[in-house]
Formats: C-alpha cells, sequence, structure tokens
C-alpha cells in the first residue's frame, strides 16, 4: 500500500478531519492490510492493527468499532486502490485496447507488489459478502464503461455487454492470481501483451 | 451433486470395497458439500453432515479421520465433478472452438445446479491452499492440452500458452459467478455464445 496517500473520506467510518487524522486513518488502513493478510480475518486483532500502525488503541476507535468495520472499510479502500492505480495508468490520448493492455499491466504490477489484495478480497466473500459483490460489481461496470466508449469510437464491435466486462475482469484477476501472486517473476509485460492481442484479435486462425 | 454416480477411490481417503459402501462414500460427499455450501467450514460439524446424510457417525469414521479431511476430499471430487461434466459434453467430432463453447456450457449449468461449488472452492483458499491451488493448475492444465490440440489441428493461433488457459479459466469462472450464481437467468447459452465469439475472434473490430 501506498503509506504517503491519504484515503478519501468515506461515508462508513468516521472521516477525519485534519491531515494528521488522515495520515493515522491510512496507517491503520495499511496495517489492517498486513494484519488481514498475513492471519486471516478470524484470527487478526485490533491490537495487532494498531501494534503495526504504531498508533495507540484509541485511535482506533476514533475511526472504527470494529475488526468487521475495520474490514469493510479496508475491502473499499483496496477496490479504490486498484481503481486508482489502473486509472492513473490510463492517460486520455490512449486508443482502447492499448487503455486495456495498460489498465491489465498496472493491475499484474499492483497485485505483485501487494500480494494480500487477493486473500482479503476473497475472504470478504466469507465476511462481508455485500463488500465482496460490490468490489466485482463497480470493477465490472468500469470496464463495460470503457468498452462501451471504445465501440463508440470504432475500434471495438458493436454489442459490448456486461458479460464482456465480466470475462475481462475474469481473464485480469485469474492472470495476477497466477503470475503476480502465485509467480515473483516479472512477466507482467509479456502476460499483459499475450492477453491483449487475444482480446482484440481472438485465438482464431481465421 | 448427482447421487447416482458414486465417488472415484481417492487416495486420502480410505477407499470403500463394496458397492454400498461407495454409495454411503457419495452420500456423506453429498451431504457434505451441503453442510460447508451452507454454513462454511468453520460453522460446519461432522455430525450435521451425517444428519443430511442419514448415516451413522461411525459410517462417517469409516471414511475420514476429521473434517478436514473431509473437506479435502469434497473439493478434490467437486474438481473432478466438473470436469467429468465437461468431458461428457465435449465429444469427440467437435472442432476446438465449439469444444471451448460446451465446456463453458456444462460449466455454467454445473455450477447453477451446484452453486455451493463457488463457495467451497473459494473457501478451500484459507482453508486447505493446497487443494485450491491444485483445482486450478488442475484445470489450467486441461484447458492448455485443449488448446494445443486445437493449434495442431490448424484451428487456433500459435503459440498457445499457459497464460491462455489461465486467461480463459478466469472468465469462465466469472461468467459462473455473474450468471449461474448471483443471477438465476437461464442465460447460459447467450453467455457461452458471447465468450466464444469474444474467444474466437476477439472484439477488435478490424
Amino acid at each position: 500500500m501506498a503509506t504517503s496517500k491519504p484515503p478519501a473520506p468515506r461515508s462508513d467510518t468516521k472521516a477525519p478531519r485534519t491531515e494528521r487524522g488522515r495520515q493515522t486513518l491510512r496507517k491503520l488502513l495499511d496495517a489492517a492490510a498486513k494484519e488481514f493478510g498475513e492471519k486471516g480475518f478470524h484470527e487478526a486483532s485490533i491490537s495487532g492493527i494498531t501494534r503495526r500502525a504504531g498508533t495507540a488503541l484509541g485511535s482506533f476507535y476514533t475511526y472504527f468499532d470494529s475488526k468487521d468495520e475495520i474490514f469493510r472499510a479496508l475491502v473499499k479502500d483496496m477496490s479504490g486502490q486498484v481503481a486508482a492505480h489502473a486509472g492513473k495508468a490510463v492517460t486520455p490520448e490512449l486508443a482502447p485496447f492499448e487503455v486495456e493492455r495498460v489498465a491489465l499491466h498496472a493491475f499484474l504490477e499492483f497485485a505483485r507488489d501487494n500480494k494480500e489484495i487477493y486473500r482479503i478480497i476473497d475472504e470478504a466473500e466469507f465476511v462481508d459478502p455485500a463488500s465482496f459483490r460490490e468490489h466485482y460489481e463497480t470493477t465490472a461496470r468500469r470496464i463495460l464503461e470503457r468498452l462501451k466508449k471504445g465501440e463508440a469510437a470504432g475500434d471495438l464491435r458493436e454489442g459490448m455487454d456486461e458479460a464482456h466486462a465480466w470475462a475481462i475482469m475474469g481473464m485480469n484477476v485469474f492472470l495476477g492470481l497466477r503470475y503476480s501472486v502465485w509467480d515473483e517473476g516479472r512477466e507482467s509485460d509479456r502476460v499483459a501483451d499475450l492477453a491483449n492481442a487475444m482480446l482484440r484479435h481472438g485465438i482464431g486462425r481465421d
């Protein structure tokens, strides 16, 4: 997690009013990512989070009421970080397929540097199903928006559909699991190129 | 789960020697799928499994030593059932892309009828990471074999790679989550057609 970037205020956390408060909240979320990522939700503890964050226990309760609450905030935060990371890499002058390549590449690099994201988002399926679902629905919506734009620009085939977005999201998630989380190799470029060629032309010979 | 089909003997369970034993083992695994699927691993209990199976507690211990052991056997069994279900649908005369379409369609139907499979395989990431990994590595290997065959037959582009297999697996898993588990609609045909067209020709207009 980029410790320098303060999180956006969220409706389900008590939003900090000062810069110092924003930094504390960022530290707590980064520490929570490590604690939940290493121990899993059930073994993780609030005191483990504040110890890692180097903050007093009281600071925790300034922002969160419970372990469940910081977990929920963390899933939202990670979901936002993935989006921000891809968003930063995607610049306005890029052509539609270049956008998909760059977004996948950014995701692969992000997952390599933040391997705990898989464990946390996947555990949300059990700990907080609503957050799990929201993460994927939001991500798919964002991909579909890009596809519709590419369709309107004449670069993508007509009829871009929600199912295309889910298929692309699934590709990206599994490539990240295989090549960023399970494998340490620096393959992001090769994998992003291969997936992008597949997306653009398919794998049929005709 | 198809209660009629006895499971293949497994090295990690005490293989039944009689037809009656095979039926009991099948009942236990089907009951375990329901128990783990509804309650999750931690809340599930051995007595809950035998109650659902309508067997005595002693029968459980004839085949398994613990809740962990039947969970592990169940992941392997479900992984095998998915493979068998797709394998049955794929007939030798099908062309390579037709094979992929039929395999995805069979998976979507299987997931719709056995929604608990997602929860169980996904929970294996936490309860039994080796089984989780083995399921996906085995599935990807099977897909890659099909792709190589299609490449050799001249229907698929040259250079079919493990990453293609992981991308296709990811597509299939996420389409199943969205359209078979989360959505009750009978969309398997439409989704399989759309994904297959995407795989064959890509979504690029050129």
